[in-house]
């Protein structure tokens, strides 16, 4: 069987495991409270920019939503989404759970726009009953999106700009971040989101760690500025504190020595690209177009069947009474004589 | 200046201004656990042909939504919603903030459609994500609608009948209850409700007393059945508690002697039904088709700044670059008079 | 039957009755925006010594403190209180169930202590685990206390030079408070009350109104101040806004118009002193000394049973094998002929 | 430096570290919905002997306790817990923050007492008020306890029988549960702990994990019973679910092969005995008899500081002027040439 289900199928990146088992029998300070972690922050720290962000790991991409929204928004407070975008669909009502309502856009490709952002916001304003409403309290954009697509530093700019004009901070869900900084032609980098966005996560689970995403608060300390109080006893409550915290640190260390988070994540474009590239000179469709590691295509029904013998991957939804949306990711492990294997299926 | 800004501009109706002030002296047991809600309890009971309904009076309209819902639902679930439901819009995320997302199906002139429900329902069950989604835990409607217009029979059957076939209890939320069934042409009773619904409110606030609701759990004990555990306490937590819980009794009590809750929203409906006559005459047009007492105008821009010089009413949305779309509503105590003098207005 | 139960046992004082039946078929604005209730804000204000105050009417007692408290703390942020305090105790866990914990010290005759709360606050700051513990972010008094117990002024401007010490906000619990400016020899007063809390309320249910609340936040501007933001809204999410919220602002007016609200509160006071009095004479204890409404008793089981024949009154705890404490409540309406009656059947 | 800090200082066991190294490039279905993890589960099943239980693995403490806790109970329910419970200390209100009280108990060295519970669920359902009051829904013990103490098998059955009595689940928090069952004289095996426990779980963090927490829901089908609704649901909305769930099979599939998760627990056993008995014979007191891998001794300030120089240890609470409370934690990982330092040292 082929698998090309998901961006989580195997282990870390043989580097990443390697430290791991280094440092086995090493003492360390529990809670992220450690030396590994506060070397890891000073390379992220660096990466972005942002000598002075506040920077936490944290284990999975629902609980960072999660710990990140809750931690920031006021309990009369809401955060504006794509009607796409993870929190609104696939996270279990994580957000709500927490008692705010994710406030959604129509989403373009899976991303929200600068101007129907501005648009709402200020209709929010304006609206005679913004008071028994939910305010809009944070922004959340997904870089890649849920469809695997990007914003050009233009958009995320300009989002920016709308944001920061109505006083709410930015948030940006990086759980598949390295694949969006390895796709070719993005003028968006780690400085870019750094300096776009309040806060964002760098996602380790699918780009090359066992699991871990690490949160970047880019202007903890600004006057007028954007923090998250009590961060860390946040993250407790919200259970999302590792005891064994070093092991974060660890894996986002050897992620960003010499460059490896995107070096390999490059592995998983290149894999989505021969996938893309593949399908489409045999004549299949595409839902949006998709630089990263999530290829969207869309299948009559006899080759869904055919492909489904000898491959496994995302059913999506029915495109049409013959044709259904299916989803092909690869990643960083994604080995070329799998996607060759696929492409011979086709 | 004229109003019709809204059914809630006055208190009580004198009837029921009475029977409070009759009573005014004497003492009560508090919490509602009085001999005048038991009889207020037995009357609703008896008028909804729901002997063995449990009967709870609480204060307001939000305030019986997040209570009621919270109480019902699993930490898991959510409740569907047409997007135009005011818990969906109005409530300032009352249902997220005690955890739960409203999940929304689009509205037909503000009505939830039974075969809408039915695929989303099943499309949900057959989704492979559905354990990362949110749960759809119950069902609510408004009748009337937040646009005045109301369900025939055959549609709440149709609605409740999906519900059921899916396990999930269906709620309706009759704030404005009264004008409803004084509506010309409705076919749908007390009895209608009860038979469909695990669960409803009777709308005081708007028909005719000072404030209160009081919901009617139809089937608290029935085997498969839908109950609210320990609804005491959760009206008390959720603040809901009125400790002179009589006042409540003796307004139901009141508003359900002699047809009283009826008769009295029937002057709503007929000045409603005479504002929509006398603008249709002039060729203004309506947005959807109410019976009940909120009228959806579609004013050109000339003609709104006019009328704003002497009557109040509420501005909806913008209809297009001309025209706006706003509401008048009568209630109750609507003075004829008042709507003779808006005619001549126009 | 002679009834001691509570303070809440008949409807309201006539002149707020009255004011109610004569406003009754005026047209006002909805929510507490209309012009009853900017007047009764204006003579709060006046009584409180705090022009710039903000004032809001919310209808019970846990809705308030619920509301006020939610409304404050930051979710990783919990409410000290005395372990008999009404939060901790009698509100089914409105607190908690709004995300925070009731931090609880030991009561003295159901008041906190100044040093007590010194030796947490610092205890906290101290304690090396205290991220993984629960910040405490509001200090929260009743006065009158459960057990009728009062502060004087130099106890609460010790509890207020604790609190903010340690930026803490200090909250009051009111329901009983004109039983506590009505008290003899107390030197606590409005003013007082407003010099050291940061919010408190101002209860109307149990003196006087048929329901309603008054909240105080006494510096909402102030630089370093404590604030609600988005007080409205949240009052609205958490179910306790009254549509009809002139009913409040006309309620308030009149208890506070001519003294009213403590000019009445006095005889709740004395028909308490007499009992006190009455039962002191005949040899029986009191749990603690009560100069307020409510008067703990400590009667033999023979005494008890006697008494329940003729006289309803609350049973508080055993005290021991042959006794037991009980309340008797008095309150605005009391009638002396009915503490006459007690009287002499002890 | 010598650490006794806490029981999870080091990485996994080497046997458990290679288990993850030689999966590391296997493919796995994600959420623990693979293989590896059906397997643990059986071989889980077969230890607690509860061939149904419902088994799933979380990742820390806290998540779990926060999880299943919020998951087990109503809106209006809270847990009952030793005053000296990790849920009711250091959690940061983990379990308020989703919306439930920890109802305290007084704690006997760490432990609940089953007549204390039975007196206070006695006294809960008698109180006239207790509709006003927080239900409790459950009941927690930990074990070993916060203090290193054990139930006997005799306790935790006389617990489960009140627990059972009342219709009230009982939970079992285990995070160091390998060193409660390796400790000597101990009669509680995993199969009394299923027994009488309706949920409770495994720890694995602190017993050779890298790290997890295994649940086990012993009784999810049982008539008249408790089971969890959705909790594969409710796991991923409280930020639970790990990606990649399969690394939590293998090492729990490595801990529960060969008895290693006792035997491991063993040496940590063995050296807190060392330490409690080498401190014994130099006349040190100890706080409680704890016969597991927390050992609370009562240090003079002179001893204090000396050993500080050379030894990490935590600062528990001050015992009186010139003594202090500090605890020596030993783990599986423990050194004998450590404890041979410490030993030497005092």
């Amino acid at each position: 069987m082929l698998h090309f289900d998901n961006d989580y199928l195997v282990g870390a990146h043989p580097r990443v495991l390697e430290a791991l088992c280094e440092d086995n029998g090493r003492e360390h300070t529990g809670y992220g409270l450690d030396d590994v972690c506060e070397h890891a922050v000073q390379r992220i720290r660096m990466e972005c920019g942002t000598p002075d962000a506040e920077v936490r790991f944290l284990v999975g991409g629902t609980q960072t939503n999660r710990t990140v929204i809750d931690s920031t928004l006021r309990p009369f407070e809401g955060v504006v989404s794509a009607e796409s975008g993870h929190i609104s669909v696939h996270e279990a009502g994580a957000i709500e759970s927490s008692g705010h309502k994710v406030l959604t856009l129509p989403h373009h490709e899976g991303r929200i726009d600068a101007d129907d952002l501005r648009s709402y916001l200020d209709a929010f304003e304006q609206d005679e009953n913004h008071d028994h409403m939910v305010r809009p309290g944070m922004v959340y954009v997904s870089h890649p999106t849920e469809f695997g697509t990007l914003y050009s530093s233009t958009e995320l700019h300009a989002i920016s700009a709308v944001c920061h004009d109505h006083g709410i901070p930015l948030y940006l869900d990086g759980a598949r971040l390295g694949y969006g900084l390895a796709a070719e032609g993005t003028d968006v980098t780690l400085k870019t989101i750094a300096e776009c966005c309040d806060v964002f996560y760098i996602g380790g689970t699918k780009v090359g760690a066992l699991f871990g995403e690490a949160v970047v608060v880019t202007r903890p300390h600004r006057r007028d500025g954007f923090g998250i109080d009590g961060f860390f006893t946040q993250i407790k409550l919200n259970g999302a504190l590792l005891a064994k915290g070093w092991l974060l640190g660890l894996q986002f260390n050897t992620l960003f020595t010499d460059g490896l988070y995107v070096d390999i994540a490059r592995n998983g474009v290149e894999q989505a690209m021969r996938i893309r590239r593949g399908f489409t000179e045999k004549g299949y469709r595409r839902l949006y177009d998709s630089p990263t590691n999530q290829q969207f295509l869309i299948l009559d029904d006899a080759t869904l069947s055919r492909l489904r013998k000898d491959v496994s991957f995302s059913f999506w939804e029915k495109y049409d009474d013959d044709h259904t949306i299916v989803r092909f990711a690869t990643s960083w492990a994604t080995r070329p004589q799998d996607v060759d294997a696929l492409l011979e299926l086709i």
